[in-house]
């Protein structure tokens, strides 16, 4: 498999959504395969919250990407047929301009001071980023969970640059749960003790213990709860590998260790500035319902949610399956069993991957 | 209505369930209406996790009881016929002994050195008040959520001495995914930089960020999904009230004031005393299962759940009712609407009140 990974500075800049303008930016850019001599094989592939720009293949640390499952020579998006381009989105902190960069105008990381970044901003930056990879358009743009609304706004945004759009374990809006979960974990992010009003860095500090705290709780989120019966129970955790003094359960165990590796990675203005993104994001914002939001849009849809979402429940995918059927767009929507809650977007199974490399060749 | 509020001193102490002997413990009492002469009318109230003893009417500050809209004079657990016994469970913090009390072989408080009891020692305890005020049965032993899990154990620990149970939008053991949800909250409180390992008040502070963003969670598992739309939606806060810097939603506002207000008055030990005997507790912990832990009850059971409480869901209640079944207990199982989610046991509804008073009667 042909991979490269790149950053990409973008010296004209960019308008952002909420009236800022970002003098510069950079973007970390990951493909994999090659564009074909008509230019009409590139997918560019959304990543989610906590997701990056490595999404297939093993790294040079030996990291595999977040969708390997799912991308890889002869697999459902497959690189022998399909050049796709998956970046870390602005704002993240895998090497993409962030809050972990320095600001120019202080020659100090940005910090809580990096702008707050939208959907539409992530998906004009991508449009940017098409335009240098001197893409003419995507065949396919896909994603899951926030990635499936980056997927939904470009099929909104830019219709003729987009053939078919693929929003997996998605909805066009945050629910009030989802805020509601969302400001939770915001708030333990704020209120450790390092956080020192976001500029950390300067401290030489990093807030983990908010980190931890948060991704504890989205962990629970990503999860069914009946998948959390079945590997966890109530069975107690043993004694030789306790994380914790104070752990019972293994359950417990296991999402104190889930935290702590996550906290060790992740940068908590980071974790701050994405879940305001997907809380923001509402496709219908600016027009008076979903329906009328979709109205120009040309692309195919494919809408696939899973039973076990709590999360983003199936019923988020129909909402937009009904707006896209009202407005006559080729659309599919598909709910599938998927074991792992919202985040069996994630997994292969048989039907899912049929599903997507039928979608996409079709 | 006759209201009476006492502490209550147990001279002789009482063994734990985890080996821990308590020399002597307070427990702080309220109670409602009289006892008759034939001793045959009293109801034990057990509170659920952040209650107290105050239930009905209004006390000395002039709150209002946790289950005003169903203990009082002519209300579904009717003060003029019945003599109502609530009391703050062992380990509160709302006047019986817990971890802000004072431990007699240290002279300062108890802080996380409280000993962790369980749910079967707070029925044991409430025994030991049964005996004190001199009642040699309760008429209905009754309460919601972990409320709910003391009826029955009671039922189940001490089948003689209790008539009727009532066990709303409770279970015989927690979930997976309900430990879990704790644990973020424990997680939150003990990471907080005032917890000092849980003996804060000796530092002269207290952890509460940690207990906010703790009860932050546990709000929103409280109520219902659909409730939460219907009340805020995605409103954004006007500015002019807004409780933080942060907030853009009215539902982050909200969850922000009442953590707040929260934090404020709860003990953060007793919140992860509390939550971890809900967690602890399973009914059929020393039985092969459900069914042969009930073997031996006498009590009638009436069994409570709500639609839209997602924290214990009905079908937690149907568990106990089949194992009440397999016994041929007498047993009735009522699921009702309950707008309010796992909350929906602490409010009135003619339906609600009315399935109470007649169990109670009949």
């Amino acid at each position: 498999m042909n991979v490269k990974t790149e950053l990409i500075t973008f010296n004209t800049g960019m308008a952002l959504e909420n009236g800022h303008k970002l003098d510069s930016f950079e973007l970390m850019v990951e493909s994999y395969g090659k564009l074909n001599k008509t230019k009409t094989n590139a997918i560019l592939v959304c990543h989610a919250f906590s997701g990056n720009h490595h999404a297939s293949g093993k790294n040079k640390v030996n990291e595999i990407g977040w969708w390997d499952e799912i991308i890889g020579p002869n697999k459902s998006i497959d690189t022998n047929k399909y050049y796709v381009v998956c970046c870390n989105n602005l704002g993240g902190c895998s090497g993409s301009s962030g809050p972990k960069s320095i600001n120019p105008s202080s020659n100090k990381p940005y910090g809580s001071n990096f702008p707050l970044v939208t959907v539409s901003d992530w998906v004009n930056s991508q449009k940017m980023l098409m335009e240098k990879l001197d893409i003419p358009y995507w065949h396919f743009v896909v994603g899951g969970s926030l990635g499936g609304m980056q997927a939904l706004q470009w099929s909104i945004a830019y219709p003729d640059k987009i053939k078919k759009a693929g929003i997996f374990a998605a909805a066009a809006k945050s629910s009030t749960q989802n805020i509601a979960m969302n400001e939770v974990a915001r708030e333990s992010i704020r209120k450790d003790h390092n956080f020192h009003d976001g500029n950390y860095l300067e401290h030489g500090v990093i807030p983990k213990n908010g980190i931890k705290t948060a991704r504890m709780l989205g962990h629970i989120t990503y999860l069914s709860e009946q998948h959390m019966n079945q590997r966890f129970g109530r069975k107690f955790q043993d004694d030789s590998s306790k994380v914790g003094l104070d752990v019972d359960f293994e359950v417990e165990n296991y999402l104190q260790y889930k935290g702590e590796k996550f906290s060790e990675i992740f940068d908590a203005n980071t974790y701050i500035l994405m879940t305001k993104a997907m809380d923001g994001y509402d496709a219908a914002s600016k027009s008076d319902d979903l329906s009328s939001a979709l109205k120009g849009v040309l692309a195919e849809l494919l809408i696939i949610g899973f039973y076990s979402d709590w999360l983003y429940p199936p019923e988020r995918g129909k909402e937009i399956q009904i707006a896209a059927m009202n407005n006559n767009i080729k659309s599919s929507y598909v709910v599938l069993n998927g074991e792992h809650g919202h985040d069996s977007f994630l997994f292969h199974s048989d039907k899912y991957s049929q599903i997507i490399s039928k979608f996409i060749e079709s």
